[in-house]
């Protein structure tokens, strides 16, 4: 006999933006807003009986109406997560609620050489992304993040020293590029009491490392990164990095006679290493549900 | 002191085609291969030390060398990543390798009215996927699947009964479209004889459940998708479903003196209904390693 | 002092969806709607002032009112496109009108082995285009065509005997695969009774010449295709292809001690060459304003 | 009998990255290059003499051995583009080379609140654009533009006063939020001395005039926007702007008592308004061929 076994619903990609205008210069929050919502609702699978489901039109409007009436959370993603959550919590049949946010930097635009007050561009940079998660019995979890940010260096990357095998046939080398876009997570064990200024030390950490680590692996780096977000802000128990190898390739430009010394390359788009890890504090609890596996559980 | 948790690595996205081209008509198995190991690899992350660390180029190597070694498990993703996962468990420092495959299905052309032996056309109605996981104490998991099915029924869909609270607006409705885009993924607890004859049966008990099932809410169709398909394919110890709900808005066409009686649709983007639940047997025992969360653990 | 040049407005990707449920089995026509007007619009640019503009909402609400009012015509979308473009073309200001729509075919769906009459999957092997221009003077283009037509043959495709110079590395070959996706847009010197059928044949004449022709160069590949389509439906005048060369290299395996006679191929993402050329009949008029360049003018 | 129009035929999308090593710090440049050739290559596609045929394979080489031998070229666009094209046309074949380049910036990053030398980060708020044309005879035309850059204003956008119909209901409005991403091409009739200067003053030009201008119409706010970038480089000749109004609406949140003083919007994915115009100085000289209408021709 089949079973249910996991469930979770609700309403995902909610754009909504959060204008502030009483006064100058505006502000704006662009937030994209997906709820999952797990708990009783089996019935509804098993007979369509829909008597415990809150619609996900209603979970739509409630981010829109929450977005009114908790405007100065809804400035945060990280706060707007959490009186989200919390709300949804509510519900008897809600065993947990998970918000999802990616939220859009803007910077202001100038106009006649001072920044106007109120005119934007999207920072195409990364997307800054929040996942809460909180049950019926009060346990909360907040994870931080980006993902989308592509970053470069041209030197002080090497890798050699590795396993030789009937399979492999790379050159080892004292001198490469080194290529990423960075995804990467955290979870923090103490919610920072300015998100935004947690994240912007958290990225900095991350680019900081990144720029200034001789790197004998990507691997290694890696680590790196992950050590100086934990650095930068100690509430932080764990960051989850998934690190892409965008490979340039040294273009051979021998058959038209020239020589070249690290200068030309070949940006590939597929395949790439792909390199993930986990660095956290040795004494941070497990994170229970805190990370979403983006499967659907 | 940060300390280094999970890792995995290895590369992403290497696309094999592989053709049979011995006899008429021609074969092609068209695979986007991505294989991750895990296991002793904390050197390569704390000191640079990559002695232990299988280049991803050497994978990517292995890959294309075991489409001709090994062509006839390449012809089928759930045997080609079977293959690849045990070897690269033979690695006494891999304690996991996962492998996911995409692969895209081809038809034949014709030519002349009559199919012809060399040429093909993709057939973009959806993406087969598979994962494939073992361990190096011989756990072995496979999960055959699907993405980018997209289908609609034009009636047979009702929704009301639901709960009514202080957001909630929508309108209960006994008539509506329901259109999603399958994500599907299957454990197989016992591995079929012949995956090809097994994904066929699955593809078709999903969209015969869709379409032949009276809809009571889409968390039922899910129900009875899933366990259509855990009846077609007797080995397919669970399945989990994600199916957004692709909204189609009945057009107010009324300002223009028209009336719409399930006529006229506003395809929406976002934001969508996402429902997500797994159907399992109930003897079924738990799945272990074997469904990739995606987030690099 | 600055000056408007050509000027062109309208509301673009209007998704719509006109179900046909009167009797069984239901149809669907499902499009993808985008107008663009020229014509007397200067003085929005220069001085605001709104007069004479028609709003893209207006123009967005004439798509949907229309798929109600004239829905034998939204069946298919050359008509759909003339219906529209006659009407904005009524308006005194518009000099032109440029209906450009994506269809997306449907194909039913099986339930208990038997086409369901109300279920639907997605054929995702190609999009329908369509671009109808009207002018205020009653010229009347119509252009048919397709994109994302993926095909590939495994043989029966030559290349060499091409020019050699410095930059010139590339083997000559008399057997490899070939692989594009194929975009075309015929325009209809005379337009079909029967758009439908037309486009059908169409189709079969491309990828039947794709299939069949024993190829020197995907040049002399396009001119087979093109004018096989000229055959099929004498009322076409030209027929425009692009065709990107999807490139499939031989992996060298030498290195693990295996050969490989045309069996295991990367299928890389880019850079891929692009042949594209105008097919016409030698009596064809010039096409005028009928294929849209796609730039805003 | 089917007879030949236009050709074109080239590599695209060949992605080079030229690195500046020599000093400290370093420089890197960034390019998407594709090259279409149109000329005496009729023979190709009528008979599959390739005799005349450059191939494609060499085209890519000569793009990366050119980043390497002319390297103060490669660092700008404009002039790699120059050097491609002025090659490519001392082929006799080639009546026309275009050349098509997507250049993507970079902005250093710093280790430790100092540039780092060897470091950088994607800056994803718009990618530049170039296109460059030169024909046999010597006609030569170069483009430059950007894509991709999305801006918004909060206020000071109005629209009202426009056409009413049958279809229109669209609402007047003193007070909007306006959102577009700005795809933009100038023709330089005269090459600026400092092409990258050039484009710094039209990227300030066109968002300056975007965020000053109190906008009564998209189309009015396009031709500020255009009016500046002329006025702030002199030597352009004209350009062509794209412009989609990114929609965000109101969310009415009066179903839950709530008032929405322009705080709380829906950004919509589709449909969109989308206004398009060309600028030009009076006594600017037709283009000619200098716009790639993208359609293969």
């Amino acid at each position: 006999m089949p079973v249910l076994g996991h469930t979770q619903y609700g309403k995902a990609e909610v754009r909504v933006v959060r204008l502030f205008r009483d006064t100058d210069p505006h502000g704006i929050a662009d937030h994209n807003v997906s709820v999952a919502l797990s708990g009783d609702f089996a019935d509804t699978h098993l007979s369509g009986d829909n008597s415990r489901v809150l619609t996900t039109d209603a979970i739509k409007n409630t981010v829109n109406a929450f977005a009114k009436e908790h405007g100065d959370a809804a400035r945060t993603p990280e706060m707007f997560g959490l009186v989200l959550a919390r709300h949804f919590t509510e519900l008897p049949q809600v065993a947990r609620a998970r918000v999802n946010l990616e939220t859009y930097p803007w910077r202001r635009l100038d106009a006649g050489g001072v920044p106007h007050p109120h005119a934007f561009a999207r920072d195409g940079s990364h997307v800054r992304t929040t996942t809460v998660t909180r049950t019926a019995d009060d346990a909360e979890w907040v994870v931080s993040g980006i993902r989308g940010l592509t970053v470069l260096k041209t030197t002080d990357s090497e890798f050699h020293g590795f396993l030789t095998e009937r399979y492999t046939t790379l050159a080892p080398t004292d001198d490469r590029v080194m290529a990423t876009e960075v995804t990467a997570q955290w979870w923090h064990g103490t919610l920072p009491d300015d998100p935004d200024a947690a994240h912007v030390a958290v990225l900095d950490a991350l680019t900081s490392a990144f720029a200034g680590h001789h790197s004998l692996a990507l691997q290694q780096t890696l680590f790196a990164m992950g050590s100086a977000a934990l650095t930068a802000v100690p509430g932080i128990g764990e960051i989850r990095l998934s690190l892409p190898n965008k490979h340039h390739f040294l273009v051979d430009l021998s058959p038209f006679g020239l020589d070249n010394p690290g200068e030309v390359f070949h940006a590939d788009d597929r395949p790439y290493g792909l390199i993930e890890a986990t660095v956290r504090r040795d004494d941070t609890p497990d994170p229970g549900d805190a990370f979403d596996p983006g499967q659907g559980w």
